[in-house]
């Protein structure tokens, strides 16, 4: 059956890349109101390549934006794979530096090039080829299948999380199969055990009741942007890099051996860092590697100050107010709302009463771990070790997943473990993904397609 | 003389009313190109008004751009003083806001209304028509009078300078007076014996090449903007609010008693600034008044901060840099080429070496203090004593006025005391210069003729 696949999926590369970018074709741009029909056409597409791969029922389902497809294939004994992928793409613009028209897919060397191609159509469709290449030779699949492919991924998926909540009986699983990410490099692919979370405040200081001349005033008022600076600066230490706000490092989960042995395994060095960064040397939390402090350490970083004068020349302005945009990634098992209320607390502890303070949190995402050891996972490993050749390398990602996040509170059972989110990936670093000129590596692709395969009999089968 | 000239100048009320009404028709808007020829009409009409007054050699001197008005009376035995003041005022925009249109003036109750009624036409005037009563009864004055009215005084003086350096010769005096400035209060005449100094610098953080992603970079650099907040923070004490620049206070000239003393007589106290600022509280340096932090202290303000990620929602960014504006006011004797330096120094020795630190002077101006024991503003202390009726409040400006440092450096004798420059003023705080309705109290206006004509006969007299 598994070698029966494979025959099938090597003797259909040539079909499977024509399919795909008939997929690619479809200016699927979930942000612009304009391509909502394109949307609902990607969504429409995807129904009937899923009916043409034999699934037995597929549904589109609406939702009060771009439409959800789902399907199903339950006539397995062995346990049950819920895929997760998404047809919608980011916008194209600026059109003028892409070299290829970007919804005429077109192979250059190794490459496809076309919006969506890696991000997430070809990825998506590796699965589903995979899915088919065993529908068409056996007739079945190594285990139950259910697929949820959505067209808001690009907008933070504003109706999934409902979707799942409203579907929980139907969609329940014992594991969760996403191929939406990149490989370190054709032959280092990637094993994604979880991401940091994220909390992101504005922090508004004011002081004077408008802007006034600092000649006039100046020396009788605590300027807002002095003040800012001081609160700003208080929050972390220069040296050790270390969070300042008490209770931030009281909950996050101790760092294994056996984990740091893993992540000392990546790829990722200091001068990789550097190069990659172009800043005149690398900073970070003491006492942990670079691969560490990007991936299993929470940070915290200002990301713009609002407020007083920023055009040409001087202006002796004392501003009224300042105002801080920062955010800190948050690991397992910090709350972004505990860590917002404790960084407020902090602030109100150190702002003097010469001026008023106001703490807004603007977004949470909450961290993610998944157990590497699971039986999925694991199966994911062994997987990309027979599809792709090479051992796979574990890392947690240093941004926010909030779907993963969902996924996980929504789908696992109260009394088990948390489900198993399995993030995989046949993509580059280099496939320009939200950027002119996106591509996918054909080989990642063929190559992705029979990774799958394995996948499906592996954890199927163990 | 002394008798025969406050009569004139009272009986004459309405005629030097009218005159400064046809000064003020003349829209003589320095700053804009089209009004070109309304300055130089202003210079002509100032021209014309010096001949007629009685004085002997008039000259309309020409500049890059607008010209300058010089004249001079030398038939005394006395002291000579140097008249300085404009004939060019502020635009008008927002023109909608006028209730009257700013070019006619016209009386309202105890006020005359128009642009440039306080700022400085209607001032300079009041010094015109004292000048003018001695010679219309008397043939002569009491001192020896050189005159200067510029046209450019609204766009920072940039042909002052050099004029006085060609001139110097035939503008040498024993004083200068300027009426340009307003009184506390009707009855609160205001002798201004100083100003602060200014430093105005950009400091620049960058670290990464390009702006990156906090979530996959963020924790292994040193993101510019939270480098900055901390030097930022360590410029200044935030309890003591003292500055903490090695050697930033090491030329600060020592504040006698006799000064505070003095300074402790203006009637600006904490009710009063607060009731300005609108601030929760005041905050300032330990150790001192509100009247002295806000003249005789130097401050530190942050203007501004650039870069990074400004707009509505959340952005994660480790933004490539981070710029702040930032000025300090200075104090005698304190150099801002100097404290430029100081401030660098020390940020250069605060900044980590994960980044780059470029630090820029966008501007300096040097304090001033004028002696104010000198005769010659003592003088101006007795008139306004005899002129105001009220006893003068001695004060330093908490801004700087250029024009002054350049005077007293130009026209100073090189072996003798610096030349005192008399600030003086018959303006209010409410005269709304550089803001629509702009007026003159008129009450202000003829006691400030009465008050020129006791300060030339005290001047010349002892």
């Amino acid at each position: 059956m598994l070698e029966a696949a494979l025959t099938h999926a090597r003797s259909r590369q040539g079909e499977h890349l024509a399919r795909l970018c008939d997929w690619l074709r479809i200016p699927s741009i979930s942000t612009l109101p304009d391509h909502a029909a394109d949307v609902r056409r990607a969504a429409q597409w995807t129904r009937e390549t899923l009916q043409a791969i034999g699934f037995d029922s597929v549904e589109l389902v609406e939702t009060p934006w771009h439409p959800i497809v789902t399907a199903e294939w339950l006539g397995a004994e062995g346990p049950t794979l819920l895929i997760y992928g998404h047809f919608d793409v980011q916008p194209v613009d600026p059109l003028g530096e892409w070299r290829t028209p970007p919804f005429e897919p077109q192979v250059i060397g190794d490459n496809l090039v076309a919006r969506g191609a890696s991000d997430d159509k070809g990825q998506a469709f590796a699965i589903l080829a995979a899915l088919e290449s065993y529908l068409k030779t056996s007739g079945r699949l190594p285990l139950n299948v259910k697929v949820l492919l959505e067209g808001e991924e690009e907008i933070t998926s504003p109706h999934l999380a409902p979707f799942l909540r409203e579907r929980r009986q139907s969609l329940l699983a014992d594991a969760v199969l996403i191929a939406d990410q990149e490989m370190l490099a054709p032959q280092a692919p990637l094993i994604l055990y979880g991401t940091r979370g994220n909390v992101y405040l504005e922090i508004e200081v004011s002081g004077p009741a408008t802007d006034l001349h600092s000649g006039t005033f100046g020396g009788a008022v605590d300027n807002p942007f002095n003040v800012l600076a001081r609160l700003l600066a208080a929050l972390q230490d220069g040296t050790t890099h270390r969070i300042n706000i008490p209770g931030f490092y009281e909950s996050v989960r101790p760092l294994s051996e056996g984990e740091r042995e893993l992540i000392a395994k990546a790829p990722i060095d200091d001068p990789i860092g550097l190069y990659l960064i172009g800043a005149p040397a690398l900073a970070g939390e003491e006492g942990y590697t670079l691969a560490e402090r990007i991936s299993v350490r929470p940070t915290l970083d200002i990301h713009g100050i609002m407020g007083g004068f920023t055009g040409e020349g001087g202006k002796t302005v004392i501003p009224a107010k300042a105002t801080a945009k920062l955010s800190m990634r948050l690991v397992p098992d910090q709350q972004p709302e505990e860590i917002a209320r404790l960084c407020e607390a902090y602030l109100r502890q150190l702002a003097p009463p010469t001026v008023k303070l106001e703490v807004r949190t603007l977004g949470v995402a909450r961290p993610v771990v998944i157990d590497f050891n699971s039986r999925a996972i694991q199966a994911a490993a062994l997987a990309y070790e027979r599809g792709i050749g090479a051992p796979a390398i574990y890392f947690r990602g240093g941004g926010s997943l909030p779907i993963v996040r969902d996924m996980i509170d929504i789908l696992s059972h109260p009394e088990r473990e948390e489900i198993p989110i399995v993030l995989i990936g046949f993509g580059l670093p280099d496939d320009n993904t939200h950027a002119p000129n996106e591509k996918l590596y054909l080989p990642n692709f063929y190559k992705g397609i029979e990774t799958v395969i394995h996948y499906l009999d592996i954890f199927g089968n163990t």
